[in-house]
């Protein structure tokens, strides 16, 4: 059955799933990039930017397992980009190049209308301004029975756990602090949500959990 | 050089390390004990409740190195029991029974005093009611050379973080959600505090991770 997921989060020991003063040097904020360690390095991640080889075993397959049977995104503005406020242009087309990893129909939030941006590689960017409902339907009827990968960030997953809208999140906890940043789970209830954890495996890297209701 | 700090404390994927409504039943709050499921079937564990047999490897490792070297131990006032307000009387001394593992003095931190209580295998329940500052310094002194483990509750925890007392943190991550509870790192700003992840390791039931200065 078509579900609405999160996958491949990372989190740091402190809760934490993106650093502070988030910029065009450091897209997940200072020291966020620490929480994709694991990532970097799998066959999976790899292969999305044309490079051979990459590691395979645990971390690889929880992050293909985040790829497979994915029929849309979902992405919050700030992952689309460090831009705030009114677009001043159509120049900034995401971190991710003219052929961006998705492949897919990608839904990104903002309060600021756009055209959308058809993209080398099937990704389209579609810009939703009436609410994250309406970007999750939007999202669910271009995936057809395909899911919904909620890309992040942690405010925007936020959001979609708050209103029960989530099936399944992973999250890679990391063996890292940030200090500070954007805390994912904080005053969220997710065992009165009806989630369980599900599922876990460790690596060298990270510990992995799934969490769903 | 004798340090203080923090031993085989669990953590849940939302950041909790007791539940909520702690009571006789539940000394760490309903769904706690999950957060010590790694914990209790180690050789430590099983030892120091007498028994024999006990699980060695990676679990058996953290939680014997808590124990390891430890002179003086502090707890605040809810892990020593579940009473709250002035002491009714004196009949209660604690949920370990009349011989507590801990076997060397143990301060408790409390708003109300009481006289101490010497117990059987060396360990004495020295009741403070001066705050932590005072708590740790009775703690070094009673521990010598050896190191003063801050043994919980979470606030405890917190307060001594917060107060930059501790040298090290040893927290068992478990893949367990409580939902709610007691929240052992939110707000805390540990990398400002001077703490980084300087070890981790995972077993089939939690990972380890190691902060320090």
């Amino acid at each position: 059955m078509s579900k609405v997921k999160v996958a491949s989060f990372g989190m740091s020991v402190d809760g934490f799933s993106a650093g502070p003063r988030q910029s065009l040097d450091d897209p997940l904020g200072v020291g966020g990039k620490s929480l994709m360690a694991w990532f970097f390095p799998t066959r999976t991640f790899q292969q999305m930017h044309g490079n051979g080889g990459g590691e395979i075993g645990i971390d690889d397959d929880f992050a293909a397992r985040g790829f497979a049977n994915v029929g849309a995104w979902i992405l919050g503005r700030n992952m689309f980009g460090p831009i705030r406020g009114p677009w001043p242009d159509d120049s900034w087309k995401g971190w991710w190049g003219d052929e961006p990893p998705y492949r897919v129909p990608v839904f990104v939030l903002t309060h600021h209308a756009r055209d959308s941006l058809v993209m080398r590689g099937g990704t389209t960017f579609n810009f939703v301004t009436d609410g994250i409902h309406a970007a999750l339907d939007a999202a669910k009827k271009a995936a057809g029975d395909r899911d919904v990968r909620i890309g992040g960030g942690a405010d925007t997953v936020r959001q979609y756990l708050r209103a029960g809208l989530v099936d399944e999140v992973h999250l890679a906890l990391s063996p890292t602090l940030l200090g500070q940043g954007e805390a994912l789970l904080a005053g969220i209830d997710l065992t009165g949500l009806g989630f369980k954890c599900t599922e876990h495996a460790t690596s060298l890297h990270v510990m992995h959990v799934v969490l769903s209701k």
